[in-house]
């Protein structure tokens, strides 16, 4: 060669098949399987992340995030990663250091934003309740009230424990004590009623992947008024250059000012997944999740097994199914993987051994995958339990 | 409704039809168009992110992100992001508050690193350079040796000017003055030689969207044995929760201990994609970029048209070519797009105005693509130039 192209090294170049996966039903906490005209949308040709087109469509996405969580907010927008980043997105743009923050604790995804807000120098206080409990009114106002913190953050469908938090008059309360309130709805939204503006939800985030069904790597993030006001009085830079919300605002913004390079399909993937929401309407979705969920906990009585969350504070998207005294939990889901394909989760945490994880979210929210989960786990707890 | 369903409003509720994207030949900085296969692995059915076959994929990942970036690091995982997100990591990860990082200013990633690193406490120090033009290893010695640095900072091939920087000797340099050696290989992973381990790279990072030909969304980073000493003997947590890699690595290391749930439609693409580099083999591959390279910069030269980048220094995978005294270069451009469905960049920064950017990236470095760019631009300069 005249250029001098030097030799590769061969060691790692290892020879892989054709991608070959099985045909799971996921039926765990998430992924959930995503609808098969997302996973056509995705397979649509590229364009540039600064083509008119793409442009157009993200005002698309923008436009039926704000539908899907009920919001005016005119910061709605998919980050660039999964749930986890649009959840740390929230703290780092609006927690400065010294700001109390108080944490509703009773699950596993609450623990994570205490981590993640003293990450960002937050003077975090914990509010606490056994894994499976939602926190009232009251316990919040006192825990308002004794902390005085810039913000709360709750969890609103709790994917460890299959807790649905009752929102009504929270938002009313913080604003009480001028205090912002931080919601994640990674397992209710487009499953559950989420109804950001009239709860007066400050700050947003939610998954892909659960109820929305689309695949994970894209994000849903909002920011209202009063969460804006906050980081615009920030006294320094956003510790955290991909998630300053000042930079990718003007992306997502009027400006389209280039920041990084949006994930092109994942974002055709958001807005297929979000043009099946709007298809289908809200009402209709969250009672399709409802009724799916009821007939899943019916089943579940008649095979003896109980649920860890009181009836009242149950989330249909997530069910915590108690294992029976004397059955071996990873036994029966390990059948389920290998006679039926089918993926349900361990407990977490606190309910490690305890329960089996029961989603039925989305596209997979449908009678027959109740059906076959129940034959299949009568099976299991036959076979193995 | 039993359950009372609220009421959702509908406001938001538009109504878009089924996605249709133009058929681009993205020939601009990035993305570039992925490979069919890719697009076609990407539409495989998902499976969870814990399953036993994705555990299998993610080795395979890994294993051939060692092979096309010749290292044997063991740790050399995806990011759950774009190449942006990767970038964050390595400075997260590897600097610490009052560290002294010296980076290479010779274009725009040069000055992203910067404001990266200073967000993260660093003491920042810049070595500078017009863009267009590389450092020596002169230019790098007298600088280790005026600031030792902690770290120093350079970009492999920058995307903003379209120069190659030669890295012979510099990671042996950086090893006698205790410091270590960071490179942005986002633009020349997969299309140009790079060497980690010869060149004693201790972090690097990429994108998947240029030479690799797989959408955004997903990114390469691998650390040395020497970055993770520094990261284990860090005094505090990381400050980025999403990008902690002493988290991260649990789960792709050989605990596959949960930490956030991996775009695992992303990962199918990237391993397709990395599976016909090993199929190809990478010395082809460079050969490739650098014949379809000259072929374009002949053709420029033939139309008249210049490239900013003295040839010893220029990129095979993204050329900026002199835009001719008197074109309006966004109008030759816009052109393009308008009529040939074909994208080309604009100058960013120092080169606004001056340059148009074209990018010959991994499955779009063929032949017919040379030809038709140039029969486009030729057009587009006698119609609108």
């Amino acid at each position: 060669m005249a250029h001098n192209t030097p030799r590769a090294d061969n060691t790692h170049r290892i020879s892989v098949g054709q991608l070959d996966m099985p045909p799971r039903l996921l039926l765990g906490p998430g992924p959930s399987n995503c609808h098969p005209r997302v996973r056509q949308a995705m397979a649509m040709n590229e364009v540039g992340h600064l083509d008119p087109t793409f442009i157009a469509l993200m005002s698309e996405v923008q436009e039926l995030l704000r539908y899907v969580w009920q919001t005016n907010n005119a910061f709605t927008i998919p980050v660039s990663g999964t749930g986890s980043a649009a959840m740390e997105a929230t703290l780092a743009n609006c927690v400065e250091p010294g700001d109390i923050v108080l944490v509703g604790c009773n699950g596993y995804f609450g623990e994570r934003l205490c981590d993640m807000a003293s990450r960002y120098g937050a003077d975090v206080r914990r509010m606490e309740k056994p894994w499976g409990e939602v926190f009232t009114l009251e316990d919040i106002g006192t825990e308002l009230d004794r902390h005085r913190p810039v913000m709360l953050g709750l969890v609103h469908a709790e994917t460890s424990t299959g807790a649905l938090q009752p929102m009504e008059g929270i938002g009313k309360l913080c604003r009480e004590f001028g205090c912002l309130l931080l919601l994640d709805t990674v397992t209710s939204l487009g499953g559950v009623p989420v109804l950001l503006d009239q709860w007066h939800v400050d700050l947003a985030y939610s998954g892909s992947q659960k109820c929305l069904s689309c695949p994970p790597g894209i994000a849903p993030l909002t920011l209202g008024e009063r969460a804006l006001e906050k980081l615009n009085r920030r006294k320094n830079k956003v510790p955290n250059w991909y998630l300053d919300m000042m930079m990718v605002g003007k992306y997502w913004g009027a400006e389209r000012t280039y920041h990084h390079t949006a994930p092109i399909t994942m974002n055709y993937a958001l807005r297929e997944a979000l043009r099946l929401v709007a298809e289908e309407g809200l009402e209709t979705r969250w009672e399709r999740h409802r009724k799916n969920a009821e007939s899943l906990w019916d089943g579940l009585k008649d095979l003896g097994i109980g649920c860890h969350v009181a009836k009242e504070h149950r989330l249909p998207s997530l069910t915590t199914a108690l294992v029976p005294d004397g059955v071996d939990s990873k036994a029966v889901s390990a059948f389920l993987l290998q006679n039926y394909n089918i993926e349900i989760a361990a407990g977490l945490g606190q309910l490690a051994g305890k329960v089996w994880r029961i989603g039925l979210m989305g596209f997979n929210s449908r009678p027959e995958n109740v059906t076959l989960l129940l034959s299949a786990l009568r099976h299991g707890l036959e076979a193995v339990g």
